[in-house]
């Protein structure tokens, strides 16, 4: 029987062309990397300037399912970037920049880029390694021929705005296979070698249209969004497809980060909706209380990547009426994978129960299936207090990471996502821990997000790390590490003392140990590899 | 290379399993057919009954691909026999009771039903043409043994409750293929034999997650959803679908359309969305005005299958502070078509200027394509003055007609939809016509559509249609038919005079009829073919 419904592909690029033709007016604003100063631009702008772009890759030899590398911030240029590389059939390979110059080049070598876009902010890192790349024939550097600068690479090299001012504004778009990977994301490689996550048009577009609904991300068209989750992270959790499928306002931090730089974006911008990771929102606090500013426009936020601190939700809640919506997802993931939102009925609770169900990671949306495994790997109940290995199934889910022979994924399509968790009745998930990273004390697990969560409610903490060392009776003991807030001073005992009115008493640490700096990995999160090295013997 | 994402079909199955998982406890409230009663379910539990049925179907030797046929109201068994035939890669076809006997028969032996399910009102019907049925087999009859009739028809007879009651509540699914047929719907026929437009597995999907966003239909966790529109209208608009892919709680009006059975679901189930054609928001709104009662949960009412009159969308803001959505849309575009919201900065247009945008009939969602043509086939402005042969594409739009071998669509996979339309310079489409109403006057075209709603203005005018009558010189000429308010009396002169100041002089009809009653389609619309028959010799 014939084809009752139209099916040809869904492709990426119909999002953009959808844009251009019903919210060409909607604004895209940016503050540029060159100057850092605020431009304006709109849909059908972005839409033309992707068609020159496209013109231009073709000339340079864009080749279909070949990677094409991204070492840029959040702009207009980016987006244009993006759209011009996924709607050719290629792909859109979007390079994290805080990783180190080795592990940059490992990638762009093992996805075998042959041109490079970058941002003028990483061009010495890039210089570093270009002589050792073995695939890029092309560099194009995002910014104006005003400020270019001179380059001596092995590459060619060219400047962006000259580069599509040659070409026109029209591009015939062909339609590829909807399983065509579109985008490549390597995982931070906290453990081992990074690995190539691949997206493809269909995972990207199903992510995109649940992700729009008010259940899951609530993106709608009377949104002003401040996108400031990397391109570079997991799509910039979908933000990048989802706006302009519904015609939101987006804008564009570019370079800046810091709380001054954000807030004025959301005060000048009217945003509405935002999402990052919490230590974004930590620079920002601060900046808001000293200067007692207001959000009026912002109404929610979403946050992802690490646990949110209870006390960013209340304070969120409280001292700006801003609502916090706590998910969880990974590179793997594409990455939504559970969204926080209250059930109607649990409206009414009690303020601090409500924390607690908010503080939790959440509940998939349709599309996601999640299930935890005991030990023995048989699923484990769902009663909130059993915890085990998460799984998880799903459209926009892993099966094979880049260019690997072997599933990502068991025989029944489950991916392991390396996290332990509990799932309660109502179906809210919660990280307990990494699986390398809990404590496995005297035969039990100690979490070790628990523990440092219980840390930092201390006023003095700033920030705190929690890894297991080894331990000649119990396996391992819990080590506390702790970053004091700037002029503060806490004692070992006083710390401990105050733990142990939360957490039980064999999870209380040994020892707890005063830094000036924990480290970070390039998606912002703790480096306990790093501090295991430093701290264990 | 592997597939870097997971690419399992999506089916239509999975949307009331995570209802199931995710929304077991949300509910499901149906009128019952049997005694108008209301019961009480939930997505578990439809769930569970879901099961049962699809064990007692598989008993009965449903196949892969063969149709079971519907001729139901929308309730909770309903929503159960639908899914437990979608899900097992079967073909649900709903059918319009409301067809003449003849059609039904038509429709059954054209779609080769193999068993229908029945509510106990159409019964007289079936029975009248079970005779003539080549391949029904089984006639299940909605209700339980309390209820059940004596039926003497040379089909198998079952009664629904005795039947699952003999089954239990799991059920292991298969997966099928995405382009697989899941359901079925005749257009009303109006013009020739109904032709069947068959929806696919993923064509319902694509329309149900594009149906959630809140520039769409809205469909979200908070609603409490009174579905009036029918399951065999085009997939009751795709709510059955939307409704539990995020948890919206379902009402479903059973048998009773009118004023008081709908008022009272609006008002003990804290309806706060609604979806139906402007015949049944007329039906309501004398209740609610000759009550003084209000609508204090309902927020939003979407309306389409025909145009709102312009009074509808005031009457519904002013007096009740609910928001009339205005939609267009075909049984064979699954049907969301059009949807017409504000753009943002519209909103503070004066009130009657986002009236006319409000009475048009909207802009696409992401994924449908509009255009509109000239006689030779040109596409013409979207200047919002020119107006053509309306024309869409997208992934749940018809291509072939159910076991057609010609395609409905053109070779570049456009659909002609029948209906005459512009465009304004913001995407707004507006229907000025069905080709086949519109009348040729002269070398120029009149609206109908628009005399009618002229005429409609004038308060003793209950319901008017207009239709070309041949002219020996203009080639055809208006002739306006009136049905007057209960009690009113208008004279052809005085409506001719109100029309003049409305419309351009050469639209004025030329003669008024008065009627008792004007005769509608199966879907509720003004009966064209009918009124040409009767008053063309
Ligand atoms: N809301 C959250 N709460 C707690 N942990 C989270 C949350 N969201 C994400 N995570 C953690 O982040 C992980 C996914 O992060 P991501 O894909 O960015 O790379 P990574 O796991 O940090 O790096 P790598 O895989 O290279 O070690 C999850 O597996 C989980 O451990
Ligand atoms: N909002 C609306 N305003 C005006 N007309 C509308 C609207 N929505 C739908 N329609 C009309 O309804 C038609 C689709 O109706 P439907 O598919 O229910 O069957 P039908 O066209 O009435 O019957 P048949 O195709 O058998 O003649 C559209 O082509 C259009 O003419
Ligand atoms: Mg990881
Ligand atoms: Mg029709």
């Amino acid at each position: 029987m014939n084809n009752p419904m139209q099916s040809h592909p869904i492709n990426l690029i119909q999002i953009l062309q959808h844009a251009a033709n019903y919210h060409g007016n909607v604004e895209v604003v940016t503050r540029r990397v060159e100057d850092d100063k605020i431009s304006r631009s709109n849909y059908a702008s972005i839409y033309k300037r992707t068609c020159k772009l496209a013109n231009a890759l073709k000339k340079l030899g864009v080749q279909p399912s070949k990677p094409i590398g991204t070492i840029a911030w959040n702009t207009d240029k980016h987006i244009e970037t993006w759209y011009a590389i996924v709607g050719q059939g290629a792909i859109c390979h979007t390079i994290n920049p805080r990783l180190y110059a080795e592990q940059i080049k490992y990638i762009i070598n093992h996805a075998k880029d042959h041109i490079i876009f970058i941002d003028l902010t990483f061009l010495d890192t890039f210089t570093q390694i270009s002589e050792e790349l073995e695939t890029v024939e092309h560099v194009i550097v995002m910014c104006d021929q005003e400020h270019m600068p001179e380059l001596s690479i092995k590459q060619k090299v060219h400047c962006y705005e000259t580069l599509i001012g040659q070409y026109n504004s029209e591009f015939s778009w062909t339609s590829v296979e909807e399983k065509t990977i579109s985008s490549l994301c390597y995982t931070s490689g906290t453990t081992g070698n990074p690995k190539g996550v691949g997206y493809t048009h269909r995972s990207n577009m199903l992510h995109a249209m649940v992700a729009t609904q008010k259940d899951a991300l609530n993106i709608h068209g009377e949104q002003s969004i401040l996108m400031i989750v990397p391109m570079f992270h997991a799509n910039s959790w979908g933000l990048a497809y989802a706006a302009p499928m519904v015609g939101a306002k987006l804008v564009l931090p570019g370079a800046k980060l810091d709380g001054v730089s954000i807030y004025e974006l959301l005060s000048t911008e009217q945003v509405t909706y935002s999402a990052a990771v919490p230590t974004v929102w930590n620079m920002l606090l601060p900046h808001l209380k000293n200067n007692n500013f207001t959000l009026p426009d912002l109404d929610e936020v979403f946050v992802g990547g690490s646990a949110v601190p209870r006390f960013m939700v209340r304070t969120f809640d409280i001292d700006y009426d801003v609502t916090i919506i706590h998910a969880w997802g990974m590179t793997e993931t594409s990455p939504m994978g559970t969204v926080c939102r209250l059930l109607p009925e649990m409206k009414s609770l009690p303020y601090e129960e409500q924390l607690d169900i908010r503080c939790t990671q959440g509940r998939p949306p349709f599309g996601v299936e999640l299930k935890i495994t005991g030990e023995d790997g048989e699923e484990l109940a769902r009663d909130g207090v059993a915890f085990g290995n998460l799984h998880i199934r799903g459209p926009w889910v892993v099966d094979y990471y880049y260019g690997q022979d072997t599933p990502a994924t068991d025989q029944n399509g489950w991916f392991d996502t390396g996290d332990i968790a509990s799932i309660d009745p109502n179906g809210y998930m919660k990280i307990t821990d990494r699986a390398k990273d809990v404590i496995k004390s005297g035969g039990e697990w100690i979490s070790s997000v628990d523990l440092e969560n219980a840390a930092m409610a201390h006023e003095a903490v700033f920030l705190s790390a929690v890894i297991g060392v080894p331990h000649p009776k119990w396996e391992e003991r819990p080590l506390l590490i702790v970053k004091l807030v700037e002029g503060q001073a806490a004692i070992q005992e006083e710390i401990i003392e105050f733990l142990s009115t939360r957490v039980v008493k064999w999870w209380l640490p040994d020892e707890v140990i005063f830094v000036d700096e924990i480290p970070l990995t390039a998606t912002g999160k703790i480096n306990k590899l790093a501090l295991r090295n430093q701290y264990i013997q």
